[in-house]
């Protein structure tokens, strides 16, 4: 008799092995870390002597399960923010709450809480991205759990690195440092292509290579991002990466959705494993990955379950039966990815697709004991049918919960007993995550108490803050204005000439202020629109006041560069009202008596409010604002307009 | 004080109401089997007096899921087969173990099963459809749940009728019963239009609106049934059967995939409610509803899980996350169908859809106690944001588990408290169901032993089994044997022209024989194609034998007219090999000798193997085969054709 640490016996063995063994009743030898033997009962109890023997009572006895892709820490974010577009969701809510509270403690305890949930439900390896990675790193390896931990690189500062050199650095010693430990393996994540520079997907790809470790990426993840890549390097994003010698690398790519078959050959051709996250498409409506093709091409696909943040959940059990439910929706075919397909991306094939599949993703000798049982007796899974093979893997795909698993052993170490965990201090680790969650809402409900407040989180720098002279004045017809512009006492510095759209957000608290976003269309000599720009504006509510009769002293304002769409800061700030004003300008520099001002002859196109002139000077107190403004009702003078008729409103509220 | 029989306090209530008022913490009083009242937990301790109070731990307290489309009978039949085409599903699978097994027994059997998933699921209110109506509704309301019970009517013979005429008067009796039962609303089910006559949508429509009780039916599940209605109709799905009155009664429509903007008007304007499915849509791959439009537009639209053999469970939580995840998906725009719809669907706006929110669907007085207690403390579901009133909602239905259900009341009853089943002996149950799987299991298992009872459980009748007598002899042209039948000896009866296209299936086991699927085009004298028909037909394996030494006494066929696609044919028998053969074929029946004989002159096409003469008799006993082959031999000389060369093999053989 051979001697073995542990078997485990009276269970039903999927193996997921390369000839699908099954084995009913089966048992499986154990030795420190690894599977010694698998077979039918008989012939391992006959076969091997064991110290310790452990009757599964007829659950299902299977590998691991295997999370391809997904973002931990993200764990403590699970709910923060739910059914908003992309950019809204992550520039006007992960970002900002990112840049505030992500920590080495706060990746140490999403870590812990996403372990947690995970051994329970039957995932005994996950291929992580985040940023402190090497406490991600420390927190798995105490949890338990096997893991790729990819160290992010960004072109933009991030929570632990400015430059991106820096984070480049930390993935390298946190590689040197890692390397060949028996549950981590370490590893570079450059974000993404339209994330990182050709510098450092060139950069981490060599790191990569030199140190023989996975490199885990984002890769076509949307249609806009492809839309993109192709308009600034005339490829779609597999060549283009490959160009920079990202493939070189034994690449972990998550979702793949936009990709042809050229690019699938391309990925099969350098080895790229591939990570579908189905919940995650489907929440962000990113798109349906071409799944079926890839399989039957040979690409190695695994499953995830991305980040909780945007899942809202680490549950690869709903994940496997989403891989095949939308892979039959995207083609079609209810044939399409069946059962057995499924189950076997997030073993096995998920292994090769995590370039890891020589240790753990089957019940085979030599490889690493990472495994659970699943209990098929709930109400929920009855009845069975064993007259095919098949039947079994689509119990489990379509019917079991991830409730259903009962233990989970990793690396010949039990982590969930009986439903217990054996690694992880439950209660301490949700009492904690609770009270962060507490400041988290606390800081976004203090931030959403004002429209500036939104403002700021998102625009990172506000770029001014004026007041202003202004005097407005209804004209008739625009040409004598321009003619009366060549008066000797006026010096014309520069002029523009902008076709301007502006829309006007307005909220139920009036004290809110607006918010103006607006595209100026700069208008040639030729009458074409030479250059377009956005920007935004949040005029402040309260009027200085006036000081003559018919001149104001303006709101405050805070102007940002509009870098997103209208579209993103109507989602992202909800107004209650929209306001759109189309106008055509001839904006002047001009000096008079000295003083410089600005001169807009407007006229309103949409709606139709007629012409105006605006006489605008900044200042900057009340001294210099009187003597503007006394200036300002002269130079009108001069232009032949009367200051009689002049108002105090802005357009918008002329509507 | 006002009395109450009881009071629940200390939880989150979501009341789901009109104004989706929240009470945190919240109480709610009961008096028999209605809400009394519902309000802050301060306000109603204040105001009632209650026999009993039961403390819910700060756990979630809203109305009880409501499943608006399902064939709860079939939760008997989950997992039987699965990733299979809609009609080798159903035809190939459902219908012949429904044919052999359903009774009242199993659809008690398969009712109770349901039901204890269901209530241990959240759900309260379900919408049936099946065959012995009333048994289902018999058992529905021995567990205490509430449903709408509708008798199915077919155009085919169905478990529980032979003509459509008898499920019509056993639906009428059912709901004259059962009507004012204070569970179960009575109801017909019109299959589906493509399963209906237009006089059966007329009877069943008028049957409904005499009783005035709701009419439940599948429309525009598959675009393939769109397009077979326009052919036949010249309109789509929504018209046809508006056409036929059926909008007339109050009706409840699953599925609605393929549905334009005008037919959801249609829908609209005569109240009928939709039940949204989107496990089984993408399991089966029918294709994704337009839900955003139908909501957007006004549609009334609930959350169904289907039958369980399609699904394969009633989990309503993940119904309804996928409800939110499949518009999203189907729109591209992630801020489709947000949490708080999907929820709604699922619960207020549920009960619209199945015409039973008089008395359910939200947490008002007066309406019935039909609500569900949800612990949102475990693992899977923390940390709790709570900045926005919507982050309640988005927690219940993108990370809640049909699990933390711990609690059920339906009509102020408990039917699960604290996650014990009060009214189902679930051990019996799960007995009764797994004896009854075994039972399936050995009924298919025969069945699938041999091609041959595959294609009797599918054909319904076989249509000939014969013995030929047979002569194939290679020919080098066509012509010369064509002049030959002119001889005085040859008397021909009738003749043909015809293409052929084989399909042959082989299998692993060669004793399994064949199967060829032809299709037969008749080419007429203009040499166009008059007609097209197909067969299937079972080739055994065994040769009879030579009788002379080229004469064949060939092997035993099945012959069933081919009602179903080549496709459908490959999925159910799932051949090892396929080979295609294509070839002209003239065939003539003569009489020779007094005895009849078909004689083939077939032109092989693809592949070009040269042409054949084949002469053919069929015979019945080994005296007659005998005399018949001696005669088959002189027939060839007398064509001028020796049959030296004869070939015993099939032209399949050949390749």
């Amino acid at each position: 008799m051979k001697k073995a640490d542990l078997i485990l016996k009276n269970a039903i063995i999927l193996s997921m092995d390369s000839s699908m063994s099954i084995f009913n009743p089966g048992a499986l030898a154990i030795e420190a870390d690894h599977i010694l033997d698998v077979g039918p009962e008989s012939d391992i109890l006959s076969e091997f002597q064991a110290e310790q023997t452990v009757d599964c009572l007829g659950k299902v006895l299977m590998p691991g399960l295997i999370n391809a892709h997904t973002h931990v820490p993200m764990t403590l974010l699970r709910g923060l923010a739910d059914d908003l577009r992309l950019d809204v969701w992550l520039m006007g809510y992960m970002m900002p709450v990112e840049r505030e509270f992500v920590s080495p403690d706060f990746v140490r305890l999403g870590t812990l809480l996403a372990c947690a949930e995970m051994i329970r439900s039957g995932v005994t390896t996950f291929v992580d991205m985040y940023y402190f990675e090497e406490d991600v790193a420390r927190a798995a390896a105490d949890a338990g759990m096997r893991a790729i931990c990819s160290q992010t690189v960004l072109k933009f500062p991030s929570p632990d690195a400015s430059p991106y050199e820096e984070s480049l650095a930390a993935a390298r010693d946190f590689i040197k440092r890692w390397k060949g430990h028996p549950l981590i393996v370490p590893s570079v994540a450059p974000h993404a292509p339209y994330t990182c520079t050709d510098e450092i997907l060139n950069a981490t790809a060599k790191l990569a290579i030199e140190f023989d470790v996975p490199l885990h990426t984002h890769l076509s993840e949307t249609a806009l991002e492809v839309e993109n890549m192709r308009k600034q390097t005339g490829m779609p994003v597999i060549p283009y990466v490959k160009k920079q010698g990202l493939l070189d690398a034994k690449v972990i790519a998550a979702h793949c959705v936009h990709i042809d078959e050229g690019e699938i050959r391309t990925l099969i051709h350098s080895n790229t494993g591939v990570s579908h996250n189905p919940s995650s498409n489907m929440k962000l409506a990113s798109g349906i990955a071409p799944v079926s093709k890839m399989l039957n091409l040979g690409l190695k696909v695994g499953i995830g379950t991305d980040g909780p943040a945007s899942n809202n959940d680490l549950d690869m059990f709903e994940e496997v039966r989403l891989a095949s439910f939308l892979a039959k929706t995207g083609t079609g075919d209810p044939t399409a990815l069946p059962a057995t397909t499924a189950l076997l991306m997030a073993t096995r094939m998920g292994a090769e697709a995590i370039h890891l599949d020589d240790i753990t993703g089957s019940l085979t000798p030599g490889k690493r004991a990472d495994l659970i049982l699943v209990d098929i007796s709930p109400l929920h899974n009855q009845p069975h049918f064993r007259r095919s093979n098949d039947a079994i893997y689509a119990q489990l795909v379509y019917a079991s919960k991830s409730s259903d698993v009962t233990d989970v052993m990793i690396n010949g170490k039990w982590v969930l007993k009986q439903g217990a965990l054996m690694t992880i201090n439950l209660p301490e680790i949700l009492q904690q995550s609770q009270d962060l969650a507490h400041k988290i809402d606390a800081f976004l409900t203090l931030r959403e108490q004002s429209i500036l407040s939104k403002l700021i989180a998102i625009g990172g720098a506000i770029e001014e803050e004026t007041f202003e002279v202004q005097v407005k004045i209804p004209i008739k017809d625009t040409q004598p204005v321009i003619n009366a512009l060549s008066s000797p006492e006026i010096e014309i510095i520069r002029n523009r000439h902008y076709r301007e759209y502006d829309t006007y957000f307005s909220f139920e608290d009036n004290n809110q202020g607006y918010i103006r976003y607006r595209e100026d269309h700069f208008i040639d000599n030729q009458n074409n629109v030479s250059n377009v720009r956005s920007r935004l504006t949040h005029i402040g509510p309260a009027r200085e006041g006036h000081i003559f009769s018919n001149v104001l002293l303006s709101r405050s304002r805070y102007i940002a560069p509009a870098i997103q769409s209208l579209r993103f800061y109507r989602e992202y700030f909800k107004p209650r009202f929209e306001n759109e004003i189309e106008k055509d300008r001839l904006r002047f520099l001009i000096k008079y008596q000295g003083t410089e001002f600005f001169i807009n002859i407007d006229t309103l196109i949409k709606p139709g409010l007629g012409s105006f002139l605006e006489i605008k000077s900044r200042t900057w107190s009340k001294k210099d604002a009187e003597q503007k403004s006394q200036l300002a009702t002269q130079l009108a003078e001069l232009i032949g307009i009367s200051v009689e008729t002049a108002t105090p409103k802005d357009y918008f509220e002329m509507l």
